[in-house]
């Protein structure tokens, strides 16, 4: 009754064997569960941790004795990764970052490896199934994870552990905790596609029990196991829809028949996905009260752009780029459409107007979130973007843009496919990270270094029938849906 | 990947079979699994109707050929169960009672039958295995479900159809729909106990999990089935917390910079339990907006009382009444502490206050949401209790009552096991339903009647190794717990 919910996705795994030639060549291929933990090989001493090796053998996880220095808990303004213990010698902050194969997890993970912290990847890789079942790839080529942290440990001598499995799965998160110690988890481990939750009844019920139930476990983790670690979650601006008044950074004083209180800030999401999110906040939100647990929940806008200074050192470091219906936004869209000479699509009115940050912004916004915890027992909500424009707006912008390079840039209304105002007020704060230090990139400067210039190079990869909506908020139904484009 | 969720708990049902003489003696007893549907037995011929054949034999649902009454879409202020055609012949109104077998939805189901409604019972009866787990039982004696509706065919003659099965498995509750095709669904079938939430780390998880999947599935066979049928949800005053402003009725108006809007009441859920129903209420809420779906969410405040018109009509129809630590509640707990001489436990200061209802008012309440439907799109929410108390108020009504009948009554303060604040502002609107025609019991009414004569008559039943607290909202871990009284 009171069970264990976790799914188990089969997905193929290269297993490696090392030959005594120190031979990379597969030896075989099978069928692993998603719940297949690298960290399985370790053994128990704590004095050992995992590396990989990469000169005597690719893709085997090897023991080696290396000393992990004593650490501290995460205590206020760590800098650049390292913490001092009372003597005064530098100890390195643990960052466990769930969903580190992903787009915003992946840049994240290498920027915070860079900064010195101690990053361990933990991730499911089942971003990668749904495109497979989905029939979509991103617009730039991306390497295995094997491959990418093999990459950089290579380019920098810098090891990111990987721990490969479902957070939705308790005895494999738990495990990872006790292996790893993290001081904070980065949790970016979410189906975050909105129009993936909304293809079928299947999908929506998947998002909510994949999102809600991770996330608990996570706490329910941290409770047990690492108690001081500091949860930064990965929230979105979309919780809050569209009201009529300012939004808060997650709360909101209210005067009412006389009497005052600070609330959190009313939810009006608007797809099963963003719901996820709001029950997300409202879980931490309790356990914080309850337990004491540490919490930031970055209410992230729409994140844009390739390029940070990590994945840009090598080919194998590079991010994802998605334009498709489901996973891309409408600035990945459309700078894929001028790219390839297609009219902007724009849902309905196109006065849908939301937050957005450069990736670069999102990596500075989770160190500093790292970098100045939140007390015990605080739940701090920042609303992590920069600028605000509509979506006419961003065609109007990369129109611009698209001329200057001489493209022939057209836009065109298709009709709206989601539930959503196409005309409304808005106006969200987000000036909590600015006092903390972000330094914000702007869109105007961006879109051509980041955005158009990659969709340009790989324009010979575009799909074009990924491009237009597949997903409908209205015709969602019961029975199980193929998506193809 | 993406899967259906399902709980499946194996449970015991004798199942009968019905011999040429009409014995009605059990011939096997098996292990079927939750999702066993009695009506799969019906054929698929619309104009059937199954119904129970006590007479000829006791517990086999059999084919009758009963031809339904044309019905028509739940419309404008149907009463007392019926509707009206075009050409003026009366129509009843069909009412799925999930959870019907539990507390509320027992009383509420028999209340609606008497009223003349078409109501079939879904549940999956896991409510009786909680009790088995946890070592539990009922103050009062209650029969089976398969008992309950064959006594209250015999009482009535009218039939209450069944439906054995758990609501997150789709393909279960997909046709109980296309077989019953309600025009009502009250959904009173979660797991609706706090301490139960807050055992361990899978019962937190099952609670979220079984009812938010729970309810979704409801949405979407609304959805797909019956879009015009009207959801009557029950969630909990619980979901507003206790904030320093007073409590409305779902909506607050909130001016804010010189801008209003009307926005959703903010939530400050303080368990896992309630915040399943907050996270029910953002997830219902979206779909009216995006589907049009019909949806009252009733905020129940605690229900006390166990006679109803029709329960008290016969010893098994009888309601369940619980007075353990995980079920009961704390007004349930002071009238068998005082029937058995044991003090009355307060946890802690015993400022909390929460509104209050007579049992008689829950399913008064639920037949005028029903009667008086939402709007295609209208997502409303009804403060349903009519009084409040705090737990000292609750302990002196309980002691001035138990004086009365000789009792002598004394309370005690035992460390809290939740975490709540002990003192509050606490004020609640509660006009709506008031608006649409309730006429309030009161609890120093009802307290002799249908509490402490109860616990008394039965106190010989009493476990007091149940009273106790046997939950703690700071101890909850990830281990799986054995509760033993």
């Amino acid at each position: 009754m009171a069970s264990l919910v976790s799914i188990s996705a089969p997905f193929s795994l290269r297993v490696l064997s090392c030959t005594s030639d120190h031979s990379t060549r597969p030896r075989a291929s099978t069928t692993l569960p998603t719940s297949l933990a690298l960290q399985s090989l370790r053994t128990q001493n704590k004095g050992l941790s995992l590396v990989w090796k990469p000169k005597r053998c690719h893709l085997i996880p090897s023991i080696q004795a290396t000393a992990i220095p004593l650490r501290q808990e995460a205590s206020t303004q760590p800098t650049s990764g390292s913490n001092s213990t009372s003597n005064g010698a530098p100890n390195r902050v643990r960052v466990m970052m769930i969903g580190g194969d992903g787009y915003c997890g992946w840049a994240t993970a290498l920027h915070l490896s860079q900064k010195g912290y101690d990053v361990a990847i933990v991730d499911n890789l089942i971003r990668r199934l749904f495109d497979h079942q989905l029939g979509l790839d991103s617009l730039t080529p991306i390497s295995s994870i094997h491959d990418r942290v093999r990459q950089w440990k290579n380019l920098t001598g810098k090891t990111i552990e990987l721990f490969i499995g479902d957070i939705c799965d308790f005895e494999f998160l738990a495990e990872s905790f006790k292996s790893f110690e993290p001081n904070a988890v980065v949790h970016f481990g979410e189906q975050r596609s909105a129009p993936y939750s909304m293809i079928d009844r299947s999908r929506a019920v998947f998002t909510q029990q994949n999102n809600v139930i991770g996330t608990l476990n996570v706490l329910f983790a941290i409770k047990e196991f690492q108690e001081e670690c500091h949860l930064v979650k990965l929230g979105t601006m979309g919780e809050y829809g569209t009201p009529n008044i300012d939004i808060e950074e997650g709360y909101i004083t209210i005067t009412h028949n006389g009497r005052m209180d600070t609330l959190p800030y009313p939810k009006q999401a608007s797809s099963f996905y963003h719901l996820s999110k709001v029950h997300d906040s409202h879980n931490i939100a309790f356990t914080c009260k309850a337990w004491g647990i540490r919490a930031t929940d970055l209410n992230q806008g729409v994140v844009y752009g390739m390029r940070t200074d990590e994945t840009a050192m090598h080919e194998e470091l590079s991010n994802r780029f998605d334009y498709d219906g489901v996973f891309g936004t409408a600035l990945n869209r459309f700078c894929v459409q001028a790219a390839v000479g297609h009219p902007l699509t724009i849902y309905g009115k196109g006065g849908q107007t939301r937050g957005y940050l450069d990736i670069r912004d999102t990596v500075q916004c989770v160190e500093l979130a790292i970098a100045n915890p939140a007390n015990p027992g605080e739940f701090r909500v920042f609303n992590q973007f920069t600028e605000q424009f509509s979506v006419n707006q961003l065609a109007a912008l990369v129109t611009k843009a698209g001329t200057k390079l001489g493209l022939n840039v057209k836009t065109t209304s298709v009709p709206n496919p989601r539930v959503e105002a196409e005309e409304h007020y808005y106006n969200a704060k987000h000036t909590k990270l600015i006092e903390l230090g972000l330094k914000p990139h702007l869109l105007s400067d961006s879109l051509l270094d980041s955005l158009l210039n990659f969709a340009i190079k790989y324009k010979d990869r575009v799909d074009q029938r990924q491009i237009m909506p597949s997903v409908s908020w209205k015709k969602i139904g019961v029975k199980p849906k193929t998506i193809a484009a």
